[in-house]
């Protein structure tokens, strides 16, 4: 009888960890049944989020990350999270290569990773990779996303530490990416600091740091009136104390990159001695829970629709033409559940 | 007796649209009783999606094309959806100035719009404030998206014709926008159009439209693996014999504005024409429908989980300490809905 396929990748598998990564980013059935396997072996990895709007430098800077981690002898694990185009299929390929250095280490396992279509999909499916490479023992995953919209910060919930890269040059752009994926930030790098601007970027993230104290008595106010579905927010709960260093890097020479893993570990420590660490992955299991439930609950409901009315695409047009009440159907597929 | 919500909605009354609108922003579950009554009178508007990165000039772009279209007598809503910021509270004030110069006409209602928290509730929450809008009997509403992720890309499909704003000077950038955003474009706007490089960027749009021609047969096997819960892809269907035009403008100086919008025009007859308007309305209720009845099946599976369980974070200490299982859980909460 052959071994199964969480079998091999908690034995440390990477090809069988690769198909079974390519089967949660497919979102193929089968997935779930390694995933059941492989979930009371988890929760040991340290996940780092590397973050950052595109042309930032991150897969340089995770090239380096992973280098310094490889000379304290930690073996990384790395996914590269990528929005798929439906038309390209994906992955960026010339950011990736930026990583090719550490294609023939053995210590080192990339996966570049990416998924559409799956409504909603694209934080769960990172989950479950984390889940997958903590499995097999990585001591440290790094999570590298590209963009600034909410699904990068859907990813960075997942992190223990989150790496928010900045570049300057980007003018009154900040002030976009300032209203989120800055506010998920447990360390922000300050990239290509040899540039002009270098130095404004960090007094303006200095002030929005100096902001964030003022207007969160007002927020708890604001959130009080918001729904009942949302997951635990795990840095706003968790980062109570802790002031996010702001670090200048020049990630294609080396410098600063000794420091910026030095403050990872900073916060990693404080995670850890103020008890936020048990926290934060509340948070993120219930996010992921959430997602687990919402994706197989609509799984359910689509397929009892398609049997009892017919398939989504006929159901839309009789709703898109007003001969169907897509409020009436939502009722009558949700009463199933509340009996 | 006091005149209902939605039926001051349907006399036009743009503070009773306004508050139905910060119910539906904040989740509240009254919203639903309104839009069910609005429902039937929707489907006269047509939307037009305005997208691309921070920076691109999309705000006051925006407010050129209302002017014009103010100008041939259209009754204009505008739905300008920022991602929140937890911190915050959301909406890019600066952005929105640049549309004060239509907060006297009546003719235009301008909504600034903000959510977070809600479990991929973006998309959802500005399908339901188009509805309002459309059964208020705007004639146009533009819905204008700051970024460039999936939240983006799913506003964007909300659209009968998406105008996606680039500019020069995004370097290597424009390879991270293509894989995503881009692909959801009708109509390209190369904004600021007077800056050096606007020409490389007409050219590299160009040659991307003409990869797409040959990867499209490639996408269609990929796509073949892809699992069931996903909606139809409005753009992807309808969009076969279109070939977006790229247009140069400076929204400043408001130059190309109104060759711009007669390539919005030319696009609506062209679905118009050719029958897709149909399709990609039935894409559109296909795609709010599932984000109905994904958010209403969450909510009430969270209030059973609750009731038998005990709290979300409760429940997702257990699974963070391992003495619960995420899988079984979830299992169980969805075979009620099978039965």
């Amino acid at each position: 009888m052959s071994e199964a396929l969480h079998e091999r990748v908690l034995r440390g598998d990477v090809r069988a960890a690769s198909r079974l990564m390519r089967q949660i980013e497919d979102g193929e059935p089968e997935a779930a049944e390694s995933l059941r396997e492989l979930f009371p072996r988890t929760g040991r990895s340290y996940v780092v989020g590397v973050t950052g709007p595109p042309g930032a430098g991150k897969s340089t800077l995770t090239d380096r990350l992973i280098a310094g981690l490889r000379r304290e002898g930690k073996r990384v694990g790395v996914l590269a999270v990528d929005p798929t185009s439906p038309f390209t299929g994906g992955a960026i390929l010339g950011d990736r290569v930026r990583m090719q250095s550490h294609a023939t280490d053995a210590g080192v396992f990339i996966r570049s990773f990416a998924t559409r279509g799956n409504l909603g999909g694209l934080s769960r499916a990172t989950g479950d990779c984390i889940r997958v490479m903590d499995a097999m023992g990585w001591e440290v995953v790094i999570v590298e996303t590209v963009g600034v919209g909410q699904d990068e910060i859907d990813v960075a919930q997942l992190a223990h530490t989150t790496v928010v890269v900045v570049v300057p040059g980007m003018g009154d752009d900040i002030q976009a990416i300032k209203a989120g994926i800055l506010e998920v930030a447990d360390v922000f790098a300050v990239n290509k600091a040899d540039l002009d601007g270098a130095d404004r970027v960090v007094r303006e993230l200095r002030s929005m740091l100096e902001l964030r104290h003022v207007v969160r008595e007002t927020k708890v106010l604001h959130h009080g009136r918001r729904i009942a579905v949302k997951a635990p927010d795990a840095k706003e709960a968790a980062n109570g104390d802790w002031e996010p260093p702001i670090l200048k890097v020049i990630a294609t020479r080396e410098q600063g990159i000794a420091e910026l893993w030095s403050a990872i570990s900073s916060h990693r420590a404080f995670l850890e001695s103020s008890g936020q660490r048990k926290l934060r992955d509340r948070s993120r299991e219930a996010a992921q829970f959430v997602n687990l439930l919402r994706d197989r609950l609509l799984k359910d409901a689509l397929a009892k629709l398609e049997r009892e009315r017919g398939r989504l695409d006929e159901v839309a047009t009789e709703i898109a033409e007003r001969r169907a009440d897509p409020y009436a159907l939502a009722d009558q597929l949700a009463n199933r559940l509340r009996s």
